[in-house]
């Protein structure tokens, strides 16, 4: 059986002599990368002519006026691809890669660092440097106490690994209850939450928007939690704000930490940055960065050299 | 050959009558851990009658009523005992245990937590929300880059070893150079940390003050490191402000967070205040928490039931 998108692996002889362009928006630290890579230079910021040479590109989107070339391979610099396939009919025998970078590492970092913030005081120091106010806060030990982290996929995993590598206890919910999945000490299924919930001193979820998810943390959810802190890195429309915003003022939940909202950008008047003991980070915990694209740019190099399909292929047909 | 202080060990039986008194500043809490541990009532704020049976104390200080009781055991929430043994002279007999707590572990906690509030921009976050303002950040990821750790021993290798455990490359500075030490991936001598200091994106000291280590971090020293954040858990006369903070300037250090100084606490007018991209964390990294009363109060008492000298024990005649 073929892999599905086998036929699209340019050979070893195309890759080796198709010329290397890049989008003028990628930065000149990639560029260089790029270069030291694949061992060629790179052209960037060129005025739009068709090269008649095989050619690869690197960039968010792909100009039209490269459409009509021989596009051997397209190396996204963003994970999504969909308004990369949805611009325009996909040059036929293209390979498409995407830019998946270390982003379960990316987000486990993000909640360790609210998870020692909130133990350490750490927003709370910096407030009081700021009024040059000399006073002692005892901290919080982590390790041995619980959290409860909503989803057990990729990024589920790597946040619970992350945590239970500093003492904390970690138990997932996840749709395939009671199965053993790595990170977490032990898992249950979305029924059978309310124990942990009770427990937990911190409640994580990376929960991806499905109908089944849309504000699943509503009034009942929160009720079932004891001055925990929620920490929300999946998608801003698993939670219902109003009842988050009842819980943060009944004491269920203790703080909150929000990288995500259901409607971004959130203005300046929005009533979400009213909430009590709560920060929301713009929805930065899993931004891809320049050295991801670099990294997965090399992955696929490397598999391609070994006549592999890279593990970032998209199946064009498929969309993802 | 005996151990130092095993005359002290008071027998089972009379551990078992004993009466069980706190100092009135110990929190409720507190009490009621002691008397599940011991199995007894706590009796607190007594008006200073000496009992006339065996009695226990829990507490910081010993009041002068007390001293010339039968006073079998002082368990001493503090860690530091030199202030109590100097108050007069020490009853004959009464075992002297002290309340050293988990302060390895929360002192590697706070450094942990600077380290990802640094790659997570934790401050900056905050002060956006406080100014309701959506701007995303990227992170920097902590795993593979290298902290350099000033003091090998308790405290030094146990930042040591919790950083490791999230990916992160440590040198450790010490003066038995070159010797393998848990938690370190390497160790150096004093003499040998140019390299690893050019390294460091962080620099982490953990030194006491000797006359080795006074002003140890001086203009030089923070001339070698590029961009590093320099984190200070160690005393606060170990480092010379003034060169930090033109290191600050020049961009040799790119942030500091003090937890000690010089001389504390630091008046609102001090010059610390002003240092550029510093916190000051106002000596709390190491706070002994009423729950390291508990956990040691606890492994006395397990200790003394099994005949065994409590590990925190101090020898009186030496006083520590």
């Amino acid at each position: 059986m073929r892999s599905r998108t086998q036929e699209h692996v340019p050979a070893p002889g195309l890759l080796a002599r198709a010329r290397l362009l890049a989008a003028p928006t990628v930065d000149a630290s990639v560029v260089r990368e790029l270069e030291r890579i694949s061992g060629r230079s790179v052209e960037q910021g060129s005025s739009g002519t068709v090269p008649e040479e095989p050619f690869i590109y690197v960039g968010a989107s792909l100009p039209d006026a490269l459409r009509g070339g021989s596009l051997v391979w397209f190396h996204s610099v963003n994970a999504g691809t969909d308004a990369l396939l949805a611009a325009g009919p996909w040059p036929s025998g293209a390979l498409l890669t995407r830019t998946v970078g270390r982003m379960g590492e990316r987000i486990a970092q993000y909640v360790l660092a609210w998870v020692l913030a909130d133990c350490q005081s750490v927003p709370e120091f910096a407030a009081q440097h700021a009024r040059a106010e000399w006073r002692r806060i005892p901290s919080e030990l982590a390790a041995g106490r619980t959290a409860v982290i909503y989803g057990t996929g990729r990024i589920g995993s790597a946040v619970a690994a992350l945590l239970r590598r500093c003492g904390i206890r970690t138990v997932g919910v996840g749709r395939g209850a009671r199965t053993a999945v790595a990170g977490f000490d032990r898992v249950v299924g979305a029924d059978d939450d309310a124990q942990p919930l009770a427990e937990a001193r911190w409640v994580v979820t990376t929960l991806p928007l499905t109908p089944a998810t849309d504000r699943f943390f509503g009034t009942d959810r929160f009720a079932g939690m004891d001055d925990a802190t929620f920490i929300n890195v999946g998608r801003g429309a698993t939670v219902d704000l109003q009842a988050l915003e009842a819980a943060l003022h009944a004491g269920a939940v203790g703080r909150a930490v929000l990288d995500v909202l259901p409607e971004e950008p959130a203005a300046p008047g929005d009533r979400c940055w009213q909430l009590p003991r709560t920060v929301i980070t713009s929805h930065s915990a899993g931004i891809t960065a320049d050295e991801d694209i670099v990294i997965d740019f090399a992955a696929c190099w490397e598999a391609m050299a070994q006549g592999r399909v890279p593990g970032t292929a998209v199946d064009v047909g498929r969309g993802y």
